[in-house]
């Protein structure tokens, strides 16, 4: 069986027509993915054609770039043996990162890491077709020393050694069956923003707090940065309809300078604040570990804008996160990924992935499931992002269930979208962009 | 007088056929150019059309694609009066960096920060030929406030306030006409790194090495970082050649890890090294840090790959960084770079740009002049590379006599390109290229 074409789709979804994902440094996106599907001339168990389907996340325009990008770097795959791809993932991610053209534009960062992710996201959905597992399986199911090849420890053995690594999975490995069993009767536990976005009135607000816990939500995050005293008042509100008991999380979407980030937190830690999300540049390691120091009780997490590995590294041995929410469109696939549970497995912090925008809830339970069975084999503390919107698109669509995400059981990635979405979300050619230019 | 029109050109020149500019990590680039011309519907001095003529450098493929993001960017910029744009070029590029969905893509790294930088050179040589002085004087000539409105400060107020940033400039203003005076009798230092790529023989770094040596060069820098044993040998040759007084200095081009670049350096420093450039990832702050402690007395220099202010910012507070090789193709233009020649005169750390590529050296020229002029005020152990190669496609070449560059004398950034040259080296469509491909 044969990788036999590449297609990258443009999609994007009028999401800024609604306010939905409106934050204090991003007020007008439409919800987008640079979408890979990669073509083979195999079939699946049904007999249907086999293909693996993957993406990253954008904000609406640049999405053509990226797919561009994608479009590059994927054609490295084209003509390649699945059956060997598959056997040796972590051979074809570094296939795709040794390209010193493409890595000039970074390195390891900004669009050309997007578009690898979007690439690899989309080998790794085949390679759990291919298996007829999730992903996340696929990967619990390897042994220690195969999930370590998986994973891209370049840079990184200062801070942890291939024999640490393995050594970490090694202590995991005794408790794997029964953590599945527990996630198969209990889920991994999520928050949610839908309620908190900044373009939303204070009835709105109100209502779909109490809309949250209604349906069981223990954690709820709000939008912050743009105004003090609303802030105070948002928060007011959020706390007053959750109760003492809920945790309340504030995400300022890196609107501040260090001090600043400290000053405005501090302001409103009153609200017993679990965590101050993105206070300041997604790259000042040394800022957030000073924000972490001026804050606490309040912890910080970061990492959604985290453009790599080495990054992470640094901000855990800095000290500068207490919650790390990695983004599975961001980091170059699980290659990457796994590097960072690893990172955080040794550092004892808190993998919290970033979800929303489009495909991460779907990619994002797969990680958090991952994390738990296999590489910190807890779920103490720890709660993943949900974002109620654009699951409608996915054919294996993520399910949260009294507030935790159901374990994934179909094989892959669950990335693949409707054919009729990518057909009616198309830019600029899908029906629904064509018939909104054509009546602009 | 309005910008009228931009065009973004895709410029590549074969440089893989000969082994220029190979090191470790960058085995077959072809420097290009993503090159951004302003059009404008005034003239200059003589009459002739008036444009602004920027780039940013890639090593080959991908540069379409930062051609494509320039493209996206520039068009903001169609309509606006030329004489209010360069009356307010900070606000101009608050206006270019405040767009949200391109921001997504980085934020301010990898694709979009690179054709932010070719835009923004082409704005601000625009603004020096409008105002009939190169840019390394249209900026030396501003008051400080004018100086520190440029800058981009946003994040660094941990480090550097306004006002600080205000202080350090007044406290240089009084020596300004006689620095440039010196400049004018006997330009900015340089060091040469054309004799020392991993492509060539020992028999070519011999000769070329004396060659540096016979121009006046006082510092020779090698590559290294493929294999311990051959890089022994290169730099036995070349210390053989320079002779005990010359500096010595070499660059791994990211290669290592941390500890690795520890004991690669210490087995080299017997060669008497005044610096190990990049010795890991351009990302890595902390890693740095450990290694400018693990090597000492040899320095540390990085920042060829310093994706922006923020990073600089950290390298500063960590003690990371000796040499900070800014690249003026990397940073978004001179509003980004400002902010880092402030930082590093506070930090005490000398600025020595990064040349080389496509039209590097023909931007750093102006820089080093600036931070001599009026920021740093020192020119004491500072020294910018140079690299002879494709200067010849430049209408206003940098020129260096007496291994040192030139003060700059003719309006604007020196980064407009020949016509023929564009011509002839546009992918694919060129002269050359078309001859090429049809041949292939």
């Amino acid at each position: 069986m044969k990788i036999t074409a590449v297609d990258v789709e443009d999609v994007r979804f009028p999401t800024s027509l609604t306010a939905d994902g409106s934050d204090a440094m991003n007020k007008d996106g439409d919800y987008s993915a640079a979408y890979v599907v990669l073509r083979t001339d195999g079939t699946d168990a049904d007999g249907a054609p086999l293909a693996g389907y993957g993406l990253t996340f954008t904000t609406g325009r640049g999405n053509d770039i990226v797919g561009i990008a994608a479009r590059q770097q994927a054609a490295l795959l084209v003509g390649r043996d699945v059956e060997e791809m598959v056997a040796d993932m972590g051979g074809v991610y570094r296939d795709l990162t040794a390209d010193a053209q493409m890595r000039w534009l970074g390195p390891e960062k900004g669009v050309v890491h997007l578009s690898l992710s979007a690439v690899m996201n989309a080998a790794w959905d085949l390679a759990g077709r291919v298996a007829g597992k999730p992903v996340w399986r696929l990967l619990a199911d390897m042994t220690p020393e195969q999930l370590v090849d998986v994973a891209d420890l370049r840079y990184l053995s200062d801070a942890l050694t291939r024999d640490e690594a393995i050594a970490l999975l090694r202590a995991q490995e005794g408790g794997k069956a029964e953590r599945i069993a527990e996630l198969e009767r209990t889920g991994y536990p999520c928050y949610t923003t839908s309620a908190g976005w900044l373009g939303y009135s204070d009835e709105k607000l109100r209502r779909l707090c109490q809309e949250a816990v209604d349906e069981g939500y223990q954690h709820i995050k709000l939008k912050v940065g743009a105004d003090l005293e609303e802030d105070v008042r948002r928060c007011g509100i959020a706390r007053d309809v959750i109760g003492p008991d809920r945790a309340l999380m504030i995400d300022a979407n890196q609107v501040w300078d260090v001090d600043q980030a400290i000053e405005w937190t501090n302001a409103l830690a009153r609200f017993d604040l679990l965590w101050i999300e993105e206070p300041t540049s997604p790259d000042d390691v040394l800022g957030h570990a000073a924000i972490r120091r001026g804050v606490a009780p309040v912890g910080v997490a970061t990492g959604e804008h985290g453009h790599n590995r080495v990054m992470f590294k640094q901000f855990m041995q800095a000290g500068a996160m207490d919650y790390c929410q990695l983004d599975a469109g961001r980091l170059a696939s699980l290659n990457e990924i796994v590097a960072v549970l690893l990172l955080a497995a040794k550092f004892g912090v808190k993998v919290c992935p970033h979800g929303g925008g489009v495909g991460l809830c779907e990619m994002v339970q797969h990680i958090s499931m991952l994390d738990f069975v296999a590489v910190s084999g807890s779920r103490e503390g720890r709660v993943t992002e949900y974002v109620d919107h654009l699951h409608e698109h996915f054919t294996d669509p993520c399910v949260v269930r009294e507030a935790a995400y159901v374990l994934p059981s179909r094989p892959g990635y669950s990335t693949q979208m409707h054919e009729a979405s990518v057909a009616e979300f198309r830019f600029p050619d899908g029906a629904y962009w064509a018939g909104r230019l054509a009546s602009a």
